[in-house]
C-alpha cells in the first residue's frame, strides 16, 4: 500500500514538474542545449544501460565469424549477419555500398633463433609485407634504437636483419618504426627487418599492423616480434653473442576483393537531407577477434541507433550509422564513402567515429571550428551523469578523415585507453577484454551526442 | 681537503664504535641474534646491493643458453658455464653430482579452430603429454568449469575434446586441472583435453607445466590454451556454435638423460660437517628463458655465496649452494640429493629454496618446529632494513622437500608474487621481467639468512 502512495506522489510531482518545464520551454526560445536535452539524454542513457545487448551482439559477431581482415570470408559473412540483423531492427534504411579493398593474406610464418641457441620466436608479419623465399631469410641480427641509431650503424646493418628495439612512448610516435622500418632498414642494405611490437606491455605478444614500402627502395620482409624477444636480441648483441635468425613469411597480395560499407538510418523528421554520420570500421586484422578494434566501435554505434529507435525518438535530421570497411590496410571504406556521398557532404552536419576501444568512455574530441568546439562542449556536458563529458581538441578518426578533409566537422569517442595498446592488433583483442557495462556506456555516449546534434536547432559551424 | 677531513672523522667514529661493540660483545654471552648480527647483516646487504652482478650473470646464462629443459643441451651447457664460473669465483668446493632425468621433448604442435571459423590458436602441450596421431585429434569441444561440472556432463564429454575453463584462484588450487585434467577427461570418454592456462592474466599467453596420467585410465593428449581462447570456446558453446578443433602434438619421451646438481661451498670454520644448503632449480621448461623460474633463484643463491666470500666472511658451519636439476618434470635433482647425501642429512642445519621468482623479497616462510620458527623470526628480523623481515608459517619448496621429509627444517624465499603467475611457464619468463635491484635484494636476503644460520651459536631445533 505504502508503495502505491509513493508511486502516486512521484507521479503527481512528475506531472507538475513536466508542466512547469513545458511552460518554461515555451517561454524561452533561447534555452541552452542543457535545458533542452538533459531529460532526453537521461532517457537515452538509461535506455542504453538497461541491458547487455551491445556486448551480446558483439560476442555473436566475434565468436561466430572471427577476425575480419579485408578480403576475407569472415568479414563478408559478418557483414551479411549485420545487414540481416539491422533489417530486423526495423531501421528506416539499411543498405551496403560496394568498396574494392586490398586483399593481403598472411600465410604461414615463423621466426627461428639459430644462435646463440635454437628456439622458435613468436612473430607476426606486418600487413603488406612481402614474403621471404621459401627457405626464409637467414642472417645475423643488428639491433637499433632509432632511425638515427640505424644511420650511425649503416655499415654494420648491411647484409643483416635489422631489429628496431624502440620502447613504446605514444602510438603515434613509435608506430613509424612499424610503418617505415622496412624501407629505412633496406636503405642501409638490410636483408629483412623486425620491429619490437608497438605496445606498452607484453606477455610474449607480437602486434601486427600496417606498413608501407617507400618508392625506389628495395622491398624487404618486415615482421613484428614481442617486446621480450626484441630486448633479448638487444642483450645478446650487447653480450657479443651475434644472434642469428631465420625469418619465413608466406604472405601475399591477392587481387583486390569486394567488400562493403554498411549503412543504417533513422531518417530525420524535418530535415532528412541533413546527416549526422557515425560508426567505426568493420574490418580488423586477422588476429584475435577484432573485438575492440573495432567491432566494439561499430556495435556501440549500431546499438545507439537501436536505443534511439526503441525510445520512439526521431530527430529532425537523419542519423546515419556507417560501418566503414578496410580501415586497417587501405582505408578504402572511408575513401569510397567520401566519393559515393560527394553530393551529400555539404549536408553532413557531423561525423563521429569510435576506434579507440570500447572501454569506459571519457567524452569526445572535436575537430572543426572554434565555434563548433563551443557547441560540442555544451553537448558533451550532457554526458556528465556517466562521467563522459570531456570535450578535447583534436578529433576525428581515420575513417571520417576523408570527409573531414571536405569540411565536415568530426568527433571521436574518447575512452580509458590505459589498456588499449596492450591488446591492439594482437591475438589478445578478444571479447574477454571488454565488459558489457563499458560497451553500454559507449553506446550511451554515442547515442546522446548524435541524437542531440541531429535534433538541435543550431548546426555545428564549419570552418 | 674537506672530503678527507670527513673521511677521517668517519674513520675515527668507526674505530670507536667498533671497539665499543667488541667490548659489548665480549661482555654479553646471552646477546640476541639481532645484537650479534645486525652489523654483519648490514654489511652483507650493502655488499649485495653494490652492483648488478647477479642480474648480469643471470642475463649471461639466459641469453647465451636459453631455456633449460631436462635432457636438453641448453641445460647442460648452462651447467658447464656455471661450474667454470664458480671455480673462477674461488669457492672452497665446486662440483656436480650425476642425476638421471626424464627427457621429454615437445616437438611441433598446433591447435586449429575448424568451426565456427578457421584460425590457429596458441597452444602449449603439457609436459609429459602423449603425442597425437600425425593428422591430429579432431573433435567437437565441450567446456567444463570444474571436475564436478565434467562429471555432470559425462555423456556429452564422450568422444569430445574437453576444455577445462577454470579461472585462476590460487596456483595450488587451479593447477589440478593441468596436472590431472587429462585422466579426468579420459574417464568420461574424452579424446583429448585442453586446459585454460594456470595464471591470472593473459595477452594470448599459454602456460605449459607438468601433468600426470592416472594408472588404468586411457592416456589422451593434454595441452594448455590461453585464457582468451578458453573463454572464447566457452562462449561459442553457450551460443550453440559447436566449436570444433584439431590438436596436433609431436611430443615424446626419449631415454632418461644425464644431468647434474651443481654444488659450491664455503666450508665452515668450526663445524664444517654441519651444513646450510640453499639454492633453486637450474632446469626450466622449454619456453621463455626460465629467467625467474628458476634461473633467478639459483643466481641469487650463488651471488649470496660470492658476496659472503668477497666480504671475507667464513661462518662456523658450511654454506652449500645447490642448484637442483629437473625440478619441473621429475624432481630427480632433489630426490637424488637426498639419496647421495643421506649420511649428511642429520647434519643439515637448514635448507633454503628460492623458487617463487626473484622479485622484491618480503622475507621467508619456515617449515619446521615451533621453536625453530621463533628463531627463524629472529633471524628474519635482520632483513628489516630492506623490508624483507616477514617470517611466515609453511615453508620449504619442491627441491628441498625430500630432505625436509627426513627432518631438515626448510625455508623458502617469499617475494612480491603479484606478477609471477603472469609469466610462470610461459614464453614471457624472460630477463626483461626482472630488474637488477630486486634480484640483488633477493641475494641480500639469502645471504643474510644463510650466513647467520651457519654462524650462530644455536641451531634451529628440529621437530
Amino acid at each position: 500500500m505504502k508503495k502505491y502512495i509513493i508511486i502516486l506522489i512521484v507521479a503527481i510531482i512528475s506531472v507538475i514538474g513536466g508542466t512547469a518545464y513545458a511552460v518554461l520551454t515555451e517561454s524561452n526560445e533561447q534555452q541552452t542545449i542543457k535545458d533542452q536535452y538533459s531529460d532526453i539524454a537521461a532517457k537515452i542513457i538509461a535506455g542504453s544501460l538497461q541491458d547487455s545487448n551491445a556486448y551480446n551482439r558483439l560476442s555473436i559477431m566475434c565468436d561466430t565469424y572471427g577476425p575480419r581482415l579485408s578480403g576475407s570470408q569472415n568479414l563478408e559473412k559478418a557483414i551479411d549477419w549485420i545487414v540481416a540483423t539491422m533489417k530486423k531492427d526495423g531501421f528506416d534504411t539499411v543498405y551496403t555500398e560496394p568498396v574494392k579493398v586490398p586483399h593481403w593474406v598472411r600465410g604461414n610464418e615463423s621466426l627461428t633463433l639459430n644462435a646463440p641457441y635454437s628456439k622458435q620466436i613468436s612473430v607476426l608479419g606486418l600487413g603488406g609485407t612481402i614474403a621471404t623465399p621459401a627457405n626464409g631469410v637467414t642472417g645475423e641480427v643488428i639491433v637499433v634504437r632509432s632511425f638515427d641509431d640505424l644511420a650511425s650503424k649503416s655499415k654494420q646493418a648491411n647484409g643483416k636483419i635489422v631489429v628496431f628495439n624502440v620502447p613504446f612512448t605514444k602510438y603515434s610516435e613509435t608506430v613509424r618504426y612499424r610503418v617505415n622500418g622496412a624501407s629505412e632498414a633496406a636503405k642501409h642494405g638490410a636483408i629483412a627487418s623486425l620491429v619490437r611490437s608497438i605496445g606498452p606491455a607484453s606477455l610474449n605478444t607480437p602486434h601486427t599492423g600496417g606498413m608501407r614500402y617507400a618508392d625506389d627502395v628495395k622491398k624487404i620482409p618486415h615482421a613484428a616480434i614481442s617486446i621480450e624477444d626484441a630486448e633479448m636480441l638487444d642483450r645478446q648483441c650487447a653480450l657479443g653473442l651475434k644472434p642469428n635468425v631465420t625469418l619465413k613469411l608466406e604472405s601475399k597480395f591477392l587481387p583486390d576483393a569486394n567488400s562493403r560499407n554498411v549503412i543504417a538510418e533513422i531518417r530525420g523528421s524535418e530535415k532528412p537531407e541533413e546527416i549526422v554520420v557515425f560508426g567505426g570500421h568493420i574490418d580488423s586484422w586477422d588476429v584475435g577477434q577484432g573485438a575492440m578494434d573495432d567491432g566494439g566501435g561499430c556495435i556501440a554505434a549500431w546499438e545507439a541507433l537501436r536505443v534511439i529507435k526503441k525510445l520512439g525518438l526521431r530527430p529532425k535530421r537523419t542519423l546515419r550509422v556507417c560501418f566503414w570497411t578496410n580501415e586497417e590496410n587501405g582505408l578504402m571504406g572511408g575513401k569510397t564513402y567520401a566519393k559515393l556521398h560527394a553530393k551529400e557532404i555539404p549536408n553532413h552536419v557531423l561525423a563521429v567515429e569510435s576506434d579507440a576501444g570500447t572501454f569506459k568512455p571519457k567524452g569526445f574530441d572535436f575537430g572543426g571550428s572554434a565555434k563548433g568546439m563551443e557547441l560540442a562542449k555544451e553537448i558533451c556536458s550532457l554526458l556528465g551523469m556517466i562521467d563522459a563529458s570531456a570535450c578535447e581538441e583534436g578529433g576525428g578518426g581515420a575513417d571520417i578523415g576523408p570527409i573531414m578533409e571536405l569540411g565536415v566537422p568530426g568527433m571521436g569517442l574518447l575512452v580509458d585507453d590505459s589498456k588499449y595498446f596492450n591488446y591492439h592488433h594482437t591475438n589478445a583483442d578478444m571479447m574477454d577484454k571488454l565488459n558489457p557495462r563499458e560497451v553500454a556506456l559507449c553506446t550511451a555516449s554515442m547515442a546522446v551526442l548524435t541524437y542531440v546534434v541531429a535534433d538541435m536547432p543550431k548546426k555545428i559551424q564549419r570552418k
